[in-house]
């Protein structure tokens, strides 16, 4: 629905395009991660079953037994064909949820630095973009947060992500060491990512407990649609509150799923602190300013959203301490924190050749974002990826 | 910030306006209600403290030990005072959370019939409007909606309720009778409702669990700013799986704080449920259609939240089963079903003089969005609640 045919056509950029399509959100199993889920006897972890199949739960008690998990999980040629069917010229890739959250401390160290090797080779090994220096695939690494690690351990992980040529961030959940991502003992690790001038890739796992879905089965809709969303906002509004964004004001944080609530929740968020003048006190700014210093992939599946995402960036700057900007936001001057994703391998479609619907409607949203201009949709489709990452074609 | 000193001098309208500024999110706490809560040992409860004032609990455990509660809970001079202090001509008052949820079904039912009499007498004993016929207060009433409670004594509040001259509507949380407002028992509730042509106003009152919120002390914020929005977005998604308004379709459903996170995330939801071939076949249209059928209160702090609300609703006629409409939607006509509300007494400023912040903002945020007009600003202003409620001046 909403889907016209014509945009098969005139949405498949060749990898020879001078405008990449570049992919912030898409996700891999690698199998080193993969062999350490099918060990397990708990979620998260790899079951196999009848017909030589597996399946993967991440979460003890999902609806339907686990979701199919194969190939696309692990094996960078299947994620190059994805990458080739629509078109997508780089993909940044990151380990999917639940990360190392579920591991000991030893463990997680441990694991971290093995997938961050695994990651750079994975990237490094892989093919060339186009005839440029560029390679197709560059990483997101992983830090070992978990309950009981060192500082140090992470801010290992850090430098090691920070020294790998063909990784540019890491992604990173909500939980911090145990206590999100608000925990003042984590400022060590802020600035040690804001000094490596690392991307923090923001994305949510937990959702929120599970008791507001209710007693109906509508299988996996509810966690995913809006447990997701609600985890990041208020990981987001944490962060705001704890003045992470005061202290390391070069962080570059880039959201999962546009940002979630945390955009039309935004003004809302701004006078509940202004009516309590404690926290008020707190930070230098108001709510809606910081919102403007972050980044939001393009993973809302419609143009109304995304635009409305571009304002409430353009309209930060109105909300820095002593502005005097006035007027109506400009939402191309947006646009260009917004960055194309996939969500790759997740959201399948139901045969194997046929075009993801779910990013086929993200890229038509793009394409119809209301008083975005081509620059902006160009932007958004894949220079500002390679800006905010740093590469020049 | 944000608010240039002139809005107050434009946006106050005499109570002789052809074009009245209407209330439609404005709260009271009854004597017959307050009563009620200062017999109480256990939250929600009012509490004497030292110098003859009162504190209200709504939950056990709530930072700064409640907030102080006065008149302006339940004097209707106290209303009419804020109403004359920003230009409010009339007021569809409503009980604030937490409405009986907390009482057994034997209480939860006689408290009921006997605050919407209450309420009546509130509406009608008060003043007129100008020298029309409409008064300045109108009454959204309550149902007995707790655990234990029979069918038929809902029913029979809301054939009380469709009887009162002055009650124009109910409203409601989002627990129905334990499980939910998805719960298919309900479903001669909502019948009852249709067929009396009466306004469901749903409000949030539990948010979602407090883990999310972790261990600073960041007030009221978080709970407030996010978990009242989650909490009306997880009961109108619930609704709509359910198919609630595929049975009810004139079911008339206004949405407290601008539908909370629900506009932005719809497009998510629809994308996840279409990814689910056993929830998808139980609806009858895409789920951004369903938010075309909904009422959504002005109550979001920005004017960009407010133009994206109107553009949400606009979008809904493209989803509907079969449709051709394509395009860009036109935020005009989603504005229709936006309606300018308070939450007075909530959000109180510092002084009792002052006119209120949230107010203002919101009144500036009506009059600031790109692509409404005039009568669009209008509209949201006073007229959409008029005519939402079958007034005529």
């Amino acid at each position: 629905m909403g889907v016209p045919l014509g945009i098969f056509n005139r949405l498949s950029f060749s990898s020879m395009s001078l405008k990449p399509l570049v992919d912030v959100h898409t996700h891999v199993y690698l199998p080193r991660y993969a062999s350490w889920l099918r060990s397990r006897s708990v979620a998260p972890k790899i079951m196999s079953i009848e017909g030589g199949e597996e399946r993967l739960l991440i979460l003890e008690n999902e609806p339907s037994g686990g979701r199919p998990v194969g190939p696309q999980y692990w094996d960078r040629q299947e994620k190059l064909r994805f990458m080739n069917l629509h078109g997508i010229d780089i993909s940044f890739v990151s380990t999917a949820n639940p990360w190392l959250d579920f591991l000991s401390a030893k463990d997680a160290h441990e694991l971290a630095l093995g997938l961050n090797n695994d990651l750079e080779e994975y990237c490094s090994t892989g093919p060339s973009y186009s005839d440029s220096v560029l390679k197709r695939l560059y990483g997101l690494g992983l830090l070992p947060l978990v309950p009981g690690i060192t500082i140090d351990a992470i801010v290992e992980a850090v430098n090691q992500i920070a020294a790998a040529p063909h990784l540019k961030g890491l992604i990173m959940g909500t939980k911090g060491i145990g206590k999100g991502l608000d925990d003042e003992a984590l400022d060590p690790v802020w600035q040690a990512i804001e000094a490596a001038g690392l991307v923090v890739f923001l994305h949510p796992h937990y959702g929120v407990d599970s008791n507001a879905w209710g007693d109906k089965d509508n299988g996996h809709v509810l966690p995913l649609a809006l447990g997701f969303p609600f985890e990041t906002t208020t990981a987001t509004a944490r962060l705001i509150l704890s003045g992470v964004f005061d202290r390391f004001p070069s962080l570059r944080i880039l959201l999962a799923h546009s940002g979630g609530a945390l955009p039309q929740l935004s003004s809302r968020l701004a006078s509940c602190i202004d009516h309590d003048p404690v926290v008020a006190s707190r930070l230098k700014h108001d709510a809606r300013f910081y919102l403007g210093k972050l980044y939001f992939d393009a993973v809302a599946y419609g143009p109304e959203e995304l635009g409305f995402v571009s304002e409430v960036v353009s309209r930060s700057k109105r909300f820095e301490a002593g502005s005097t900007v006035q007027g109506e936001a400009d939402r191309r001057e947006g646009s260009h924190r917004m960055l194309f994703g996939t969500d790759h391998p997740f959201f399948p479609p139901l045969t194997s050749t046929e075009k993801w619907k779910s990013v086929v409607e993200n890229l038509e949203a793009i394409a119809s974002v209301p008083g975005w201009g081509t620059s902006e949709k160009d932007g958004v489709r894949g220079g500002n990826a390679l800006s905010l990452f740093g590469l020049q074609i």
